[in-house]
């Protein structure tokens, strides 16, 4: 087998731990020297490849590249891109195949999320059509956990340890307050289908009337007045309430409540806003003083405060994708495999990505405790694993010391530019 | 001299450190057993001791203690309770200084900022005009950095580090986003009166055109104009922009953007709310894409990432306090002094509360770039060393241990009540 270069592709929403999956194929493909010329990422993510705007990966130092590992963000550069189908626009699947054709790549790596997985394999599938050799890799990323078959998802753990530590710290803070001042608290967070990262904040309550005592899930239709009477009876009981609310949270007619009628002076309607809009309507009804937090971006940047269980997972995926690669192995995806032991331990296994694309893993209505408004032992069991251990950077006057890669462009092969 | 008991109380919004405080008060008290009796905390700070609910810290073990070093919140309660002024409410004076006397009570240690230092002033002074002999001892504690004659405030180094931390994240986020996606960020933190903390968020800028881009302060009126030009020239040269805002950001008229004419759809104000409302202004002014996120408490708890050196000098000015009350004195404050060293070292001083209270150290014009939008080379040298050295909790199961008191309650000895 003749040597062939690599590209990798981050796709859609970033995370404080997708560059250790580039990391991982960087540095795993540099063992193959033989078999892997090298490894070209594209700018801003599958753009990169569209526009032949390659990064040329070899320029960066070994130090740099081990850097990454500790690097939030993407650091190449992402982008929400959703390729067409190959009906409506099969265009942009043959401009791939040309780049690739182009700048002699082999080996496809793309790390994101569902969307990108439905990618990566139509991507193999032309390629076959075209008479291209090509193998193309998924490596699994996102903080929304939805992919199916993989137990969990790289940059998921991070985020559900960011949410169960600011949950349990921001409570602490308002129950030492609320004698004479806020007694009700919201956190905003993200997970606009699926509840996964509102449910990690339950992690944080250790013994019963611990904060959260109210999560607010995507999967459970809103009910003001049920909710409303939960707040003042918690309050009544604990002198305070925690609340932590998935910005999916929605009505029964599927109206978001960050959507719900607020309007700002010039009559626009009032973007986003789920806490506030809690937090006016508990102001209106039950008079209490209120406090909110939107973490939005922070949540999934914090790298910090990183899970060491997720940038494993994460390097592992980005390891174990390379070596697939190598093993000849195409239109598969790396996945969290966890093990039937009281320990928690896990491995990583492989899926055919005609199984993956396109399918969405909901939470559990078994992880959601009866009332709606908390998680079960069962989730506790499932989450808990996945926050465990720190895995700091390293620090320079007070602040964390994140690599910025020199990225350097590829060279540009083709006479043709593509619209995008 | 007679062995006398110490009452020790948090005031007003707490910090991820001010129990490092009570920390070293407790640990310190414990040093000078012929001459302090017991330590005995409020409970929610000041109104603990007018309703002589008095919590007796002996009842904790030494490794609890200890354990307030890595617990943020306030451990004991705090409270938002301003003392009227003698005239208006000589009573609650009164009532002080008896429960004080019916608990042996002969030092006062006050932990909070400007209107606590006054207070722990006019119980001194009370207690000389009745007769009643008590050394008041403030202890500064706040995030609004906003004391005088202490070169900073316990308690802010954290926050500031957290903002620096979090602004840096969530710019490295946008950066990698925003070719397809979010051009605008908007990160809302504290500072209603100064802008100390809105400041802090310069230090994640390591170069220029760095993140953040812009920094509304509230000592600069906000000219909408201006800044939305500001925007726009930052989008087109780096393409994308990140904003820090200070709570208290106002219009010329004195009028808080967060309080700019939003109304819900029952026609209340909206209420809270700036970075909404200049992430709506510039979508409908500019239309780009924006994401916006508010810390609010989050910044204020975030023991998990607080400043090592904020740490050492809450500790510090818990355990002075303590020795200054051994040493015979009275109405004093210990503060913190930068020594004229080029290397950052600082020592405790002691100041009186006549000067300390009811003044307000605002952030110098000095610290701020003419333009108004970032901070100074000057700035970034008082305000880097306060955020250097991370100083991390232990950890279980991915949660950091915070402990949690007993808390046990001290016997009534009066047969009054004292209704606030």
């Amino acid at each position: 087998m003749s040597r062939k270069n690599a590209f990798y592709a981050q796709s859609g929403g970033v995370t404080a731990v997708i560059n250790a999956s580039a990391c991982a194929v960087i540095e795993t493909a540099r063992k193959y020297p033989k078999k892997i010329g090298k490894v070209y990422a594209g700018r801003h993510g599958i753009i990169g490849a569209l526009r032949e705007d390659l990064i040329d990966t070899s320029k960066e130092t070994v130090n740099a590249v081990r850097g990454l590992l500790n690097t939030p963000s993407g650091a190449f550069g992402s982008c929400r891109y959703k390729l067409k189908s190959l009906q409506e626009n099969r265009a942009e699947y043959e401009r791939l195949i040309e780049v690739f054709k182009a700048h002699n790549i082999g080996y496809f790596f793309y790390n994101g999320g569902g969307d990108s997985a439905d990618t990566c394999l139509k991507v193999s599938q032309l390629s076959k059509a075209l008479g291209y050799p090509l193998q193309a890799i998924h490596i699994p990323k996102t903080i929304d956990n939805d992919l199916p078959y993989t137990d969990n998802c790289p940059g998921f753990g991070s985020v559900a340890k960011y949410v169960a530590i600011s949950t349990k710290e921001a409570a602490m803070d308002v129950k030492s307050m609320c004698e004479t001042s806020t007694k009700v608290f919201i956190l905003e967070v993200m997970g606009r289908h699926a509840g996964w990262i509102a449910a990690s904040a339950g992690l944080a309550a250790q013994s019963q009337n611990d904060a959260p005592h109210i999560i607010l899930f995507p999967e459970i239709i809103f009910d003001k007045k049920k909710f409303l009477k939960k707040v003042s009876t918690i309050i009544k009981r604990n002198g305070y309430c925690v609340i932590v609310a998935s910005e999916g949270a929605r009505y029964e007619d599927g109206t978001f409540l960050a959507d719900s009628g607020t309007r700002d002076a010039f009559g626009h309607a009032q973007l986003g806003g789920l806490a506030p809009t809690l937090a006016q309507m508990i102001k209106v009804e039950l008079g209490y003083k209120f406090h909110w937090a939107v973490a939005d971006y922070l949540q999934r940047s914090a790298r910090h405060i990183a899970s060491k269980t997720d940038l494993e997972q994460a390097y592992s995926v980005g390891e174990r994708a390379v070596d697939f690669a190598m093993q000849g192995k195409n239109s598969v995806m790396p996945c969290i495999v966890r093990k039937d032991t009281k320990q928690y331990k896990w491995s990583i296994g492989e899926v055919s990505l005609h199984k993956v694309a396109n399918k969405e893993k909901m939470l559990p209505r078994t992880f959601i405790s009866k009332d709606g408004y908390q998680i079960t032992k069962k989730a506790v069991e499932y989450l808990q694993p996945l926050i465990a251990g720190e895995a700091y950077p390293d620090y320079r006057n007070g602040l964390p010391r994140y690599i910025e890669l020199k990225n350097i462009g590829v060279k540009k092969k083709l006479r043709s530019n593509f619209e995008l």
